[in-house]
């Protein structure tokens, strides 16, 4: 009797990269190594789906355990990941026909596709061109955003260790300025991520737990900056305090929608001005007060920070990459693994499912019940929602002073279709 | 029999704050409480010398064990800080008579001032008129700086965990830029502090080892900026990496002396440009090639890093804390206790001591056999140097996810003088 082989497996990310997504590849290809009878090879695309379009993949059955163990505690995107996204079927039929041909020529089975909202719209429709082609393929989402703006999961993996990053850092930024204002800097501006939703924003509040506490001001992207009331908000800060804290999200916007940061400065040669948001509300509270302030820019670093990742958000993201795999094995499709909370006091959670379609193309942003009334704050649902998630330390190992992260081989499969695809 | 009630000490932080001066300041309270007999209180200077001028004083014996115990962990100054620089003796004798005024009137025997090359200068002084007005007082220098230009010493208690904070996140960084490289980031800058001395800038090269690591390019204040040399290496990254990652000290300047930071851009409102020296740097890729660039600034968030301080650094910094009483006690007077390096490899150092007279004013910058020929990079001698400063983890206790750093109560010491000094 002869057994048919087991399909083969493609993970790939997709987006922007955080601190834990190389633990949710760790638990898909772990998972998928203890069933070697349902699953062949996983296979990596090389820079996420340009990889799979190019036929540019790894072999991670080259990788050793010790490597794979690895990537649960190393930051970034050990495959490569991309920004490119999928035109719609009418647009670019050809680029989804293309992937089912690679699928095809490596007799994938399983994709599963590691990212945020719009790579889990383009999972699905991948799962639902495989069906038209007459080369049915299981895909499954891993969601992954620092941005947290997945909707239906309770949380994305990946926002808990940016926010950990972002509440602890401001909570030791916030003990310097203290230390000095007397004689030194009186303002102090974080700006973090969030284009769209405040979540990262939010997070530095909890650096603080009473009133007082810094950061005194919270500037989110889900309410419209107010200049004077912002002002207004600094002084009596400084006042009261001796100094301010302020952490902004960089998509904050005014009352036009128009993002801050594209104040329209520009410099001595007509450039448009450098600085983020931060450096421009921070400078505002010199305009009015005089104040001395200083400001810092995380940029990539709040989303790298594997050295200070949350335990809980590790565990989320290796949860959900090996119940992708369990779930594919279970015979479902075009579905993704979710968070679900149970209880916030003590954390308990488990992984629900949702449909990619009930996921694709959606944004959950910050609720308002989540702010304070004066839109400079979270209140304490906000709290309750974010503590479990920043908790727990995961320290990676260190060597000579660094953390020792694994560097795949990246072996590559050998290429079967002759033809070349342009990305 | 009567005896003499042992002399108080006072004890005040100075200039910029680091991860680790409390750790220093654990040392001389937790000592000066095993010798009762010789030392009566250590009361502390609220912001540092001012306190001191304004006889505004903490009485250190009112904290509990526990929380002196948790200065070893907690970052910032705890006891406030200030940038305030005493005049010359000729130009301003009357602080320098109120100094000692106050120190009479609170029985102080023993000064321990935990600063930089300015408050070693003052510490010297302090010592010269004491003398001269008929107070001899102790005055011992215990040195801090994250900026490690401190002459004598091997190194400054705070630049390790600084370094080692630098270190880790640009290594960090880089995976996430080497990650989307292929569709987005292709340059990015971390700017870095260290206005004279590029000691942190350098702490960036050891986020890499070998040929091709990131940091790709160093910028120093030792060497000029040369914009077409800068240009051509980070071309020739991005070609044969496919990204290049910058780590630029806030200091650098062009071949005129001029800092880069001041480079003459204006917004549309005619104030000066508002970015730092990292989105200078990045902006000129940009213009000269079209590279996607991001950038970070980590500003505050390096010195007060104590969830990432090197356990070397923080082991310097108790040490140095501690040896100052020890030398107090043993009748030295206008002396630092210094780091001296016995050997590299194995790390092994001890303490030593340096006339205050020999550190005051004076500063060290990165000798030019620490940069590569090419003045991009560091050489196997720095490496040397900075390994051991960043080596080991001394992280700090956590609660409620993120860290359980100390607060003191602050109780003030009654005043006894009727005059006040305005500062």
């Amino acid at each position: 009797m002869q057994r048919t082989a087991p399909k083969n497996a493609l993970y790939a990310q997709s987006g922007g990269v955080t601190a834990v997504i190389n633990a949710s590849a760790c638990g898909v290809i772990e998972t998928a190594r203890r069933y070697p009878k349902r699953i062949g090879k996983v296979y990596a695309g090389r820079h996420g789906i340009i990889g799979a379009l190019t036929e540019d993949l790894i072999d991670t059955s080259k990788e050793s355990r010790a490597t794979i163990s690895g990537l649960r505690y190393t930051p970034g995107g050990a495959f490569g990941s991309a920004r490119y996204k999928l035109a719609g079927l009418d647009k670019n039929r050809t680029q989804y026909e293309r992937l089912i041909e690679v699928f095809q020529a490596h007799d994938i089975g399983y994709f599963f596709y590691n990212g945020g909202n719009d790579s889990m719209d383009t999972a699905h429709k991948v799962s639902e061109i495989g069906v038209q082609l007459g080369y049915p393929i299981t895909c499954i989402g891993v969601p992954k955003t620092v941005d947290n703006d997945l909707p239906i999961t309770d949380c994305c993996p990946g926002f808990g260790s940016a926010a950990k990053y972002i509440a602890v850092s401001t909570r030791e930024a916030a003990l310097d300025v203290m230390s000095m204002a007397r004689t030194s800097t009186k303002v102090f501006v974080l700006e973090v991520m969030g284009r769209h939703a405040g979540w990262m924003a939010a997070a530095g509040g909890m650096a603080g737990e009473k009133a007082g506490d810094s950061p005194h001001i919270i500037l989110f992207p889900e309410i419209a900056f107010d200049k004077p009331q912002f002002l207004a908000k600094v002084k009596k800060s400084v006042e009261k305090y001796g100094y301010c804290v302020i952490v902004v999200s960089e998509g904050v916007r005014d009352d036009t929608g128009k993002f801050l940061a594209e104040g329209g400065t520009k410099d001595a040669f007509g450039h448009s001005q450098l600085g983020g948001v931060g450096p421009i509300v921070a400078q505002m509270t010199q305009e009015a007060f005089g104040y001395k302030f200083h400001w810092a820019v995380a940029d990539y670093l709040q989303r790298s920070a594997r050295h200070i990742a949350s335990k809980v958000d590790v565990e989320h993201a290796y949860a959900v990459g090996k119940a992708a795999v369990e779930m594919a094995l279970k015979g479902k499709n075009a579905v993704m693994p979710v968070i679900v909370r149970k209880s916030s006091k003590p954390y308990r959670w488990t992984i629900g499912e949702a449909p990619l379609a009930a996921v694709a193309n959606k944004e959950k942003q910050v609720p308002r019940s989540f702010i304070t009334a004066d839109g400079f704050g979270i209140t304490a649902a906000c709290r309750r929602y974010l503590l479990p998630l920043i908790s727990g330390e995961d320290y990676p190992p260190y060597r000579r002073g660094v953390p020792a992260y694994v560097t795949l081989k990246g072996a590559a499969v050998a290429k079967r279709l002759r033809s070349k695809f342009e990305v």
